[in-house]
């Protein structure tokens, strides 16, 4: 009977009625007026962990609480494993978008829709099941656990680093553990090699101080659109490569995890169709797979100018805005691209307006420090759970919190998610794979 | 007592009294809901130019009536001229601007302010008083006078153009004055020597089918808000020049009329502080008139693409939309610029996206043939008015109807405006300066 993978197979129905318990809270972060569902979601949490014998804490923030679960009864000798993840959740909109509601979980063809399915509560609550499983059979793990689970990864984790920061003695830990990433592919058990980092800014361009006549003004007053569109256009030659000087300086190559990408099957056409987009396009001389994994971009994410709406009016627009995001990847640092980035828009901004730059936020990029016990261990657990070696995939998108937490915990992360490719996270119909979240259970237990 | 100049003097104060009640009328012709205002002002038209004894009708249309006062009593021999005005105005938002309310005239610093003092009931209904001036003095003038207003100018006098055409013969004149346009400055009579003409797009690109994480996407699939910026940054080479193959092919260099830009006394650093703008700019080789006046523009007049909130939202945009205008000169015609513009953003447009330009609407360019009995007279009126010659000034902005009276009704248009520079025609506190009313009232009736 001391069997924790029989102990999951056996109560695997009433995990996923309780997951639904969790969906069903609609723990919207970023929505004032779901600040009690938020609250709601913290305390199912901690009263699940509890359950489990776990000491358990409900730390106050400025904003959403931070639930810590501890279980250290492997002792003080034993290594320490922190298991990370957050329970709130993407806002829903747009409502009419989804099949069925998003805070009422459905199953459909083996996934469960709802909002947090994937991200993240489905990937969060699998440790907690994994745990009950070793507790109800064996009685013990060989670690000890420590749960963090914050309630604004959503909303960019301000409260997290600072508690992070002031309670590092209490989070000291061997191993960080977080289930928030994607599979490469269904029944490809993943490990996250990497993730890109971010530099977010705004452009402000003004030209006149209102808007002109543009018959009465056009063609002696500078255009602070068609200086805008100059400066965006500056950003790329024509094969897609980065213009703002040095931008590439500290670009690590990695040689090794690129070889290892070209090893990866992927299917450009099933991805094309994912987008939607005519054709893939991006910086010549790489894969669709290193254009998103090892290296970096510069991303126009808004525009905005003078008249927008049916129809025409012939404005000469008093001011152009575009959001431009760049990712980073490893050993670049946002505050260096920052700069750069500033005098690369200032060097080519046109005469006869006035430029601002504003820099939004920003985040480091991350390689995971493979090898190792953690690596190993995780290897054999997801072989275990899949029947196939994990492979090592990047991540084309930004978790600011996990390099922070290298730096100030010392110890390594593993990415270890099972979430599959268009899973929908922050889009109607956001799913998650009923039968990954049983062999994820079992990974975690393993 | 037969001198129409002394009655003007004379009845000046009442003249300003009727306009103040033709002003109070909200004839918003955009505004369905000022629908019975824009009647009522086309009433009161059609009364004042019964009570001068004129056969007048209010024709109808699908939009708004047309008023039409005939004095035909010069005889058939005597020339017939056309005066051609407006009584439609603007919509007044943004209303918190307004230093008295629009439709409330005030004079103050001896201007008339209002919503359609200067554009244009004032400059139409001093025509009016210059008749009333020789009717009531003299008894008659010596040519057959037709007014022409319409209450759809602001709107695209779209049922204009048909009914010119349909009542042709009605209409057949030998001259047609227009007081629609400004002055080069205060106290410079002038006599309007071009229009640009005009033609207008809207350029949609597509990337992906809905808007992508541009962690997760951005790199391996085109954003169209950069291809956007790429196209419009082709527009225009560093200094100026329009960069669209065959652009200024029908550009006729009008070297008179540059020789007599040149003389005029234009203060540069005045029209920037009009502006707001930090510096003038515009097209290498050319000053800030010859820009204005004598040089083709394409302006972008909007821009929208993916996030434009406060902060930051990591969207690739699915789509992103400029709309593009260029204003044209003799003698580009807005049918070949629509090819020329269309070819040249599909050749430049980048890969990855899909690319459509819509043509929303144009007109025809047009420079005064001038010389001729109409011109002399015109001279010698505002010279009489004024005390000093006319100047010759082109206008940046486009009037479509005016190259269309003459190819229709094959007689010359005469612009002879009474605005002046700065005076809010389209914005709030518009206003006409009371003088220029008077010495407009003396020139129509000289």
């Amino acid at each position: 009977m001391a069997d924790p993978h029989g102990y999951i197979d056996r109560h695997f129905a009433r995990f996923q009625e309780e997951l639904f318990e969790f969906l069903r809270i609609p723990s919207v972060s970023a929505r004032r007026e779901h600040d009690p569902d938020t609250r709601r979601a913290a305390g199912w949490l901690a009263d699940r962990l509890r359950e489990l014998g776990l000491a358990v804490s409900i730390e106050e923030t400025r904003g959403h609480p931070i639930v810590v679960g501890e279980w250290r009864e492997a002792g003080p000798g034993a290594p320490t494993v922190l298991v990370y993840g957050h329970y709130d959740v993407q806002p829903p909109e747009p409502l009419e978008l989804w099949t069925t509601p998003p805070f009422e979980p459905a199953v459909r063809d083996g996934r469960i829709y709802a909002r947090g399915s994937v991200d993240d509560k489905g990937q969060l609550y699998l440790h907690v099941k994994a745990l009950e499983a070793h507790l109800r059979t064996t009685g013990r793990i060989p670690v000890n656990l420590l749960f963090l689970a914050e309630g604004e990864e959503e909303v960019g984790s301000a409260n997290l680093m600072p508690f992070v920061e002031s309670d590092a003695d209490r989070l000291a830990c061997d191993a960080i553990v977080i289930s928030d990433t994607s599979m490469f592919g269904p029944d490809v058990p993943t490990i996250g090699a990497s993730l890109r980092g971010l530099a977010y800014f705004q452009i402000d361009v003004q030209g006149p101080a209102h808007d002109l006549h543009s018959g009465t003004y056009g063609g002696a007053v500078a255009n602070p659109a068609t200086a805008l569109a100059r400066i965006l256009a500056s950003f790329h030659d024509e094969e897609g490569r980065i213009q703002i000087p040095d931008f590439y300086d500290d670009v690590n190559p990695a040689p090794e995890f690129v070889r290892q990408i070209r090893t990866l099957d992927f299917d450009e056409r099933e991805f094309l169709e994912e987008t939607g987009a005519p054709a893939l396009v991006g910086e010549a001389g790489y894969t669709a797979l290193e254009r998103l994994w090892v290296r970096p971009t510069c991303e126009v994410n808004g525009l905005l100018s003078g008249y927008t709406g049916e129809g025409s009016k012939t404005v000469l627009p008093a001011r152009a805005m575009a959001k431009v995001s760049c990712r980073l990847v490893p050993d670049q640092r946002p505050e260096r691209i920052r700069v750069l980035f500033e005098q690369h828009v200032h060097r080519v901004a046109p005469k006869g307006v006035t430029v601002q730059v504003h820099y939004l936020h920003g985040g480091l990029p991350w390689r995971a420090r493979l090898g190792g016990p953690l690596y190993e261990a995780a290897e054999r657990a997801l072989e275990r759970a899949f029947g196939r070696r994990p492979v090592y995939a990047g991540e084309g998108g930004s978790i600011p919190i996990v390099p922070e937490f290298e730096r100030v915990l010392g110890a390594p992360v593993l990415l270890m998610g099972f979430g599959l490719p268009g899973a929908n996270a922050h889009a109607p119909d956001e799913w998650f794979d009923v039968e990954n979240f049983r062999k994820g259970t079992h990974a975690a237990a393993a």
